[in-house]
């Protein structure tokens, strides 16, 4: 803590968070708007990604040895509302029966939107998060991505198996193509599930303008089943993060549940007594969250008994259990500022 | 970090906190003093507690299927000395054998306190934290709960099974009645310790001016016995809190243990070598910290063996040895300006 | 989060920082500068010590019971340069392949120094973090410590069994001479290696300038191996730490890998497929971390799989695997911008 108001004005610039990166040498701030696409431009070609753009035939594909699980998904604009209005044209919080006071809060986002093989058709909606991958150990995931935003951006699983050029992360002077997507180019990242990958994961963009894509709205799940797997009756994935100025260009800063803000907004999730039911849980921004389930609790892989479960950036959890109390259940992050700006919503068991 | 004192004026507002809540629709903000009296008088009575004031038949008594516990406890307003001065006088840190130069330390505080069966008399005072809600598995926890202090406030548990009715938290228009007991009013909640719901847990209010109840002191511990489990020969309950001037009216705000604030005012906990002790530790604010005992180390449930743990809002752990190591010990958070704020204590061992 | 710049004015102060500590009876701001020397002196000698002082022959050595580990370390002055300039005089982001603007990076820091037995040559540079004390389960460490700096400083460690007189702790009235060792003097630490110590941790100075020495550098990794261990091929240690002006005395904040920022300036860590490789983290400052590897994951002790592990200041864990997979990989710290701060580095495998 250290609050101490008599000390203010030694405060300034201590707590940890001005500078939230730099993009082409240019300082992003935490809480100000700033125009992402000008600063992409600053931001040079790796000398690798130039070579494959002048000889395409420089990128092998690589080598599917397991099951493959195929997916198009290409990265692309939407607007975004993160507080819809209810059909009486207001934004609510439901859990403390108010109407939400925040300004503005659509933005151009990014998301991830999934395409039938060969990009035959859009599947859904460009969201946030993106879609699902979903796979068991065993699997090879192959994810065609195409870039459909105006800067570059990338596709970075965690938990997977990959080999160094399928990383998806800009590396500098040392970025591999699938680091450095540009606008309207694809790149074809071959994943694998070995044993010892199971696991609740995500992907997130990891590219140059790291992190303001995965601000914008780039991330989703990515779940690693084992082989025996008995898939649960219901299967929730969740993630806390927060939208914030410098990438949504708003004045205000919002703690969200998979994009959304404030219950009744986020997901509402709904089981019925006797499911099996299974949450997967992640995080994805600068902050530290504690995830709570009330009339709930759940058996770590330690034998621990829990109903609140500290998580931090890039973490990620499941728990599983038999539905057995019927009722309105409020989710949500235990840190109460989080609570009350948003990350929070409804589990409806009947 | 991101600690560019070059940056400063573009910090402000950035790091995640000026915003603790909203209370009534009206904000309340983490540095600065608020009428929460007035603010709670702006939040609407939920529907379903409207009838039962009306109709208080409507509300049945929750059958009791185990080993009845049985409480009455009220909450209830104090005054509360976060620093008590000792016999000279003085307000003393022991740690770094100093006067304290905080201000004023005392505050009208809201507390549980523990009465005899059917309200005949007080047990004790009213304290921060509450009284110890001590169960076994097996045990249905019974909790007339009277609401003594000026605003709508409730007792939430972790870890325990409970049925919606009796979860003790406000959700806006879906608020039972247990989730909103209003000044002078009574709720029993019954709780039920399940098979698996053994632990180390607290309870809260989570009422209507969440967490500013918390905040004013409205948390205590609550422990749920394994069935054949042989009590160690010392059990500590140790909070990890603070308190901000929104609940307090002070200009400063105060890192605790149990309600008090610096080595010397925060428990000293005394064991003798030969004695099984155990820890239990529980967090309650908006930060994160760690829990670290000198001199001292602990096998955690997957066999690792630590001397530093991290617990987030809504956590809570254990630990249990056997005492071999006399001395003065230090116990604190080993954030460092959570220890130098006063989140510290004595563990004397002979 | 919280984030309102709306609310900007009452933001000031609130969010968990300003005052890092106290130091004879001084406030210490985390982004100002200060005079650790003169606060230093305004800090009473305990009596235990100038006991100790008067009469030397009072402190009797501890006894020796395992296997002797015998160190010479003195704590020492040293210029340190967070971020050296490459061949081209340029201080380089290799991440971001970027030229760093932060001005100054070089400071008068406090560094832990090895020597050979009864101080006879210098084994080794002052160093941040200091030399590695490596010991197994079993042993007695034994640590001959000189203070060569201009204020009191200490040796405290975890995870070892250490007797009250050598914790190595400032404790106010009652510290013992090993938590307060003045300029010139020395003092012998022992420590026990007992059963169920054996892990990954660290030592820091927890003297009266706690925890100005740690920030200024005064820390570093302390390994206990179980008894049967069959070495790793390659070890590798890894300290998530900060520099704060306090310390400085430089204007800016740096997030820091091993004393040093940004990629390519934190240590590049190398192996071969097929080596059995170790990584030992720990924290040692007032944030919160996840560290991340890419390309790799890991099997926690109750069998989960991770590629991202939360810990907080005083936490340690280490996790080892066969390396299979050769590429330029990045380690860092998933706080988006604590790894833009700096707290990042190359894994390189071959």
């Amino acid at each position: 803590m250290g609050i101490d108001p008599m000390d203010r004005r030694n405060f300034l610039g201590a707590a940890g968070g001005a500078l939230l990166c730099t993009i082409g040498g240019q300082k992003v701030f935490q809480d100000k708007p700033t125009n992402v696409q000008k600063l992409a431009a600053g931001v040079k070609v790796p000398p690798k990604v130039a070579a494959a753009n002048r000889n395409p035939g420089l990128t092998k594909a690589a080598a599917v040895t397991g099951n493959r699980k195929e997916y198009w998904i290409a990265a692309e604009q939407l607007r975004w509302n993160i507080i819809p209005a209810n059909k009486n044209g207001k934004k609510r919080d439901q859990m403390l029966n108010q109407t939400i006071r925040k300004g503005k809060t659509t933005f151009s986002a990014y998301g991830y939107r999934p395409y039938t093989a060969n990009w035959g058709q859009p599947l859904a909606q460009a969201t946030i998060p993106g879609p699902l991958i979903d796979a068991t150990v065993g699997d090879t995931v192959v994810v065609h991505f195409r870039n459909q935003v105006p800067v570059p951006v990338t596709m970075h699983p965690h938990g997977l198996f990959y080999s160094n050029e399928m990383d998806g992360a800009y590396k500098g002077y040392w970025t591999d193509p699938g680091g450095f997507v540009q606008p309207g180019r694809e790149f074809t990242y071959v994943w694998e599930c070995h044993e010892g990958t199971e696991g609740t994961w995500w992907y997130h963009d990891h590219g140059p303008i790291d992190p303001i894509g995965v601000y914008k709205g780039l991330f989703g799940p990515l779940l690693i089943r084992p082989k025996d797997e008995v898939k649960p009756d219901r299967e929730f994935f969740i993630a806390f993060h927060s939208f914030l100025p410098p990438a949504t260009g708003l004045t205000s800063g919002f703690d969200c549940v998979n994009g959304r803000s404030f219950t009744g907004n986020t997901p509402t999730f709904s089981a019925n007594v006797g499911d099996d039911v299974a949450f997967h849980v992640y995080a994805v921004d600068d902050n530290f969250h504690t995830f709570h389930l009330h009339g709930h609790r759940w058996e770590e892989p330690d034998g621990t008994i829990v109903d609140n479960k500290t998580l931090g950036p890039g973490d990620s959890f499941k728990f599983r259990f038999i539905e057995e109390n019927p009722g309105r259940w409020l989710y949500h992050c235990h840190v109460f500022s989080h609570l009350h700006n948003g990350m929070s919503g409804w589990y409806l068991v009947e």
